[in-house]
Parts: structure tokens; C-alpha cells; sequence
């Protein structure tokens, strides 16, 4: 089986060798630009170690990981004009390098891009099945999208729509791909949906573990200011959990904190840093990543491959959550 | 063959039955208002018609019209918010009516539901031929959309630009219809590429009919204001081949008039007009649009089908030309 950088050093070659360089310029530009912003190309490495499962060499699915990768950065771009957002990875984001109309427009035609390279897979008989998997998880994303941007206004957000959100917006797309690269294999069906409900679950687990050390993670090793959640009142598993289990003063303390502006913003962090942990909202989280974890690994044992053929993806999800392995 | 009136009644109630219900409500909403906004269904009656040049019922192309005719509303969507147009069909635009980020979501999701209907078609055997046609339309016209950006700036744009520019962003989808209609249908490929360049030329001849009736149109009959490219300063065929066929001080009037912001619209637009007419320019463009006119109904007429069966689309191309049939 491929190791993870292995398949990365597959992945960003066949990028480098599919740079847009078709007319009119001004449009395929931004799609390079994103594309070349970097990340650790996690979604299309996953597909592939999903089709590593079954297949020994994986250039065969590299269209359809590239085509992942294309639709995540689609929904970046996009989702960044939508949150007015100046960076992206320390760049400006492409609204604020070109403008937001070539960040549309250019967005658009990333998204039918990635149709394009789903349809360069050899085995044609496979495509609309491939199809239906990613359209419902396009879809989905796009939901999710929407959820979130509800939520922002909504003070009715309760936590099972906030799982559901992040499982829309987040996690199908990383289920859709390990079903996808399964399928590409030509994998018996009850496996392809095991790796659906591994993908998703990890995706669940991952963004619940993103959640915990936005508060609580050590600052000299996570990539974003710490604090930043409770800084914007984002309706986080950790937010919602509090004002769940918060009553009489504390929910009082709790709430005053998140309405009223004039609070030092570093004071802030620190009061309802405080409430969460008198609560014991962090076990509640990790407790909660702990079964979404516990259900993934479950659908990756029930994959029936050789053990040592899933050891890569057991080593990425247990590295993803920042387990030693 | 059906009617032209009976094939848009049969879209009609398609629309209709296949009304969004999804949620979340915020993102569809918007989806279901710019369908609902209505029009001429031209686009996917035109699948249906080429559909039933082969086959008697229409039935079975419903899912690839609608396909269509969901692209071209996310199309208007996305151009809308990139316009800053504030009326579509007389009602307000969706980023008017909603707001940008919406429209940028809600279109976003059109373009995905445009392809999960054509995954609906009841041979999957052609699905991939069909998703092959409809993705190269579908990046044309996004490459069709930023020319005719580029060309809001730039002072060098030449009528062979022009006119390869309305190809992308009008005429390939009407021709990607067509195509899509007999590929359904299972017609021979010689067929469905005489439908592909039928629909290329009427699209193109029709743009530029749109081009002549914007200064020359009757006022009464023209749904738009006459005049209003040359109020814009649009580089449609008539502006770029007067410029081409200018000189002296004609050129430098004309030049004058289209640099100079004090001259009052109606004086601009009648003056522009006078230097159209000395010029010929009418009688030019409507050269050239009997040349596409000619070329495409030479297609037409290679199609092996019984003269009768091309009855309708004979006399719908008449009518989008404002011949008496």
C-alpha cells in the first residue's frame, strides 16, 4: 500500500500536469491560483487510499481525485466571497486578489471542471454511478453551506442541527470521496458504503476535535488564533453544549458575554473559557468525537480488505486526530 | 410532430411537478422564484423538438429539458449578480429580491441539480455522451460570460471576437440542446452534429437580430427600450463594424460620441444612428445574419428525417427571425 506522502507527491504531480491553461485567461487564472495555494490535498489523498484498498497503483483514480480537489477549492472560493474573507492559507483569497465577479465566475467553472475530469475515467459504465455519489454530495455541501449561514442569525440552533451542518458541509464530501475511489476499484457495494460511513464519521470527529482546540489547543500548534470561535460567537458543539447545560447566573454570565460588545475580546475568551470548563463541556466534546471515532474505525474493520491493507488510513485518521500511532 | 404551444404546455407541467421542496427552504426558495419568473421556455422546448424529430412521444427527453433549462437560469443567476442588474423579466433579480450571497448559493446549486436530472434520463448508457455535451456547453458559456467582460474594457475587440464571443455565451447551449435532443433519442451521430451546428448558427443569427432590432426595432414591438446598446456603449456587431468601416472625421465623430459622457442619451442615440445608416450598417448585419441563417438551415436539411418532421423547427426558426411562416 502507498504511504501518505507517497500519494501526495502522485497527487500534486498530476495537478501540476493538468494547470489550466486554457483562454480566456482571466478566468482559468484564479482556478490555477487556488488550485496552487497548497493544503495537504487530504480529500484527494483519502479517495485514493480508498482505491489503494483494492487496487495496487492508483493512477487510474487520479481524475477523480483531482475532481475532489477541484470541487473543495470551488467551495472555498465561493464560501470566501460569501464570508467576505481576506485570506486563505496567508493569501489573499481570489475575490480580493482578482474581484468578487471573477471569484463567481471563475468558481462556476471550477465546479463544471470537476465534472470534466470524473468523465476522463477509463471505465465509462462506472460514470453515472460516480456521478450520483458526487452530485448528492454537492449538494449536500451546498446545504450545509446554507445551514451555516442560517445559524449565524438563528438562536434557535440546537446541537443535532449543528452535527447535521457539519456533516453536510464538512463531512460528506470526505465520505463521498473514500466511496468514490472504493467504486472506481470496482469494490463490492457493502464496502463502498462501509468507507462512506468511515469517511463521514472521521469527517464528524475531525471537525469536533477542530471545535476543542479553537479553545482549547495549545497556541504554538494550532494553525488558528485561539479563541477565535468564542471571539465570533460561532455557534460551535462547545457553544451550544454550554448554553444547553448553563443555568441561573451562569447561563445569565454566559449569555450577557455573547451579546454585549463592549468586553475586551481577550477577557471574553478567558470568562467563557472558564464557564466551559466549570461545566465540563471539553470531556462532553471529546466524549462525543470519542463514539463519532469509535463508529468510523467499526465501518473501516468491517471493510473486507486485508488488515495491513488499511494501516495507512488508520495512521492518517489517528494522526488527523492528533493521536500518536 | 408536437406543436411548439403543446411542447411548452408538456415543459410546463414538468416545471411545474418537479417544484424544489428541499431544505433547507433559504437555499431553494430562491431556486424555485427565478424558474417560476417564466419566459419563453425556448431552450428546452428546442431539446424537445429536436428529441422528437426521431421519436413520437417526448416524454423520456423531459429530465435533459429541464437539465437545460436550469442552466440557463443559474447562468442568468450568476450573470445577474455580476451585472448588478436589478429586474429580470420585469420582477426583481434574485441578489435584489434575496441577497448576493443567496444568489451565489442558490445558483451554485442549479448548476448542480442541472446535471443530478440528467443522471434522471431512463438509458444510463447515455449518460457520459450526454454529460460530455452538456459540460463543454457549460464551460463555453462561462468562457462566452468573461469575454464579454473583458470586452466591457478593452478597446481592441474585433468582430471575429465578437462573434465567437455570442457563440460561447448564446448560441452553444441552444446547439447543446439540439445535440442532447438526438443523442437521446439515439439518432445517428451524423444527425445530432447537423442539430449541434443548426441550433450554433440560429443562435448566432439571432443575437445578431437582437443586435439590429436594439437601434433599428419598431419601439412597440421591441421588449426593450430602443436604443440602449448604443446608450451603453455596447460592442455588439453594429458599434464594432462601424468603427471598422469609419474614417475621416465620421470615425472621430463617432468616436466623440462614444467617449465623451456630457451628450445628452437621446441626442447620442439618434446621432450613432445616422452614422449607422450612412454607413450601411444594417444592411451588413443583416448580411451576415442570412449567412448564419443560410448555414443553418442547410443543417437542418441534412438531417435524414422526413421533410414533414422538420416542420416545427422550420417555422420556429422563422419565428425567433421575424418571418412571416
Amino acid at each position: 500500500m502507498l504511504k501518505l506522502p507517497d500519494l501526495q507527491v502522485i497527487f500534486q504531480k498530476y495537478l501540476k500536469d493538468n494547470i489550466f491553461n486554457q483562454t480566456p485567461q482571466e478566468l482559468y487564472q484564479p482556478v490555477n491560483y487556488i488550485l496552487k495555494l497548497g493544503g495537504k490535498r487530504l480529500r484527494p489523498v483519502i479517495l485514493l487510499m480508498s482505491y489503494n484498498l483494492f487496487e495496487e497503483t492508483v493512477e487510474k483514480a487520479l481524475p477523480a481525485a483531482f475532481a475532489i480537489e477541484i470541487f473543495h477549492n470551488f467551495s472555498l472560493l465561493h464560501d470566501d466571497i460569501m464570508d467576505e474573507a481576506p485570506l486563505r492559507r496567508g493569501q489573499p483569497t481570489v475575490h480580493m486578489k482578482y474581484d468578487v465577479n471573477t471569484g463567481i465566475l471563475s468558481g462556476d467553472v471550477m465546479l463544471i471542471y470537476a465534472y470534466q475530469y470524473i468523465l476522463q475515467l477509463d471505465d465509462q459504465s462506472n460514470i453515472p454511478a460516480l456521478m450520483r455519489i458526487f452530485n448528492q454530495v454537492a449538494i449536500e455541501v451546498c446545504e450545509g453551506q446554507q445551514y451555516d449561514m442560517n445559524f449565524e442569525t438563528s438562536q434557535e440552533v440546537k446541537i443535532e442541527d449543528y452535527l447535521k451542518m457539519i456533516e453536510l458541509k464538512t463531512s460528506v464530501l470526505i465520505a463521498g470521496a473514500m466511496k468514490m475511489g472504493a467504486v472506481i476499484a470496482g469494490a463490492p457495494e457493502k464496502d463502498a458504503h462501509h468507507l462512506y460511513e468511515f469517511g463521514k464519521n472521521i469527517g464528524i470527529a475531525f471537525q469536533l476535535q477542530d471545535d476543542i482546540l479553537d479553545t482549547f489547543g495549545d497556541p504554538e500548534k494550532f494553525g488558528k488564533k485561539v479563541g477565535g470561535d468564542i471571539a465570533q460567537n460561532k455557534k460551535t458543539y462547545l457553544l451550544l453544549r454550554a448554553m444547553e447545560l448553563a443555568n441561573g447566573p451562569r447561563k445569565q454570565a454566559l449569555s450577557d458575554l455573547i451579546t454585549e460588545n463592549y468586553i475586551e475580546e481577550a477577557a471574553k475568551i478567558k470568562a467563557i473559557t472558564q464557564i466551559y470548563t466549570d461545566l465540563g463541556i471539553r470531556e462532553d466534546a471529546e466524549k462525543l468525537k470519542e463514539e463519532y471515532l469509535q463508529k468510523a474505525f467499526e465501518h473501516l474493520n468491517a471493510v473486507e480488505v486485508p488488515d495491513q491493507h488499511k494501516e495507512e488510513l488508520n495512521r492518517l485518521a489517528n494522526e488527523l486526530m492528533g493521536r500518536e500511532t
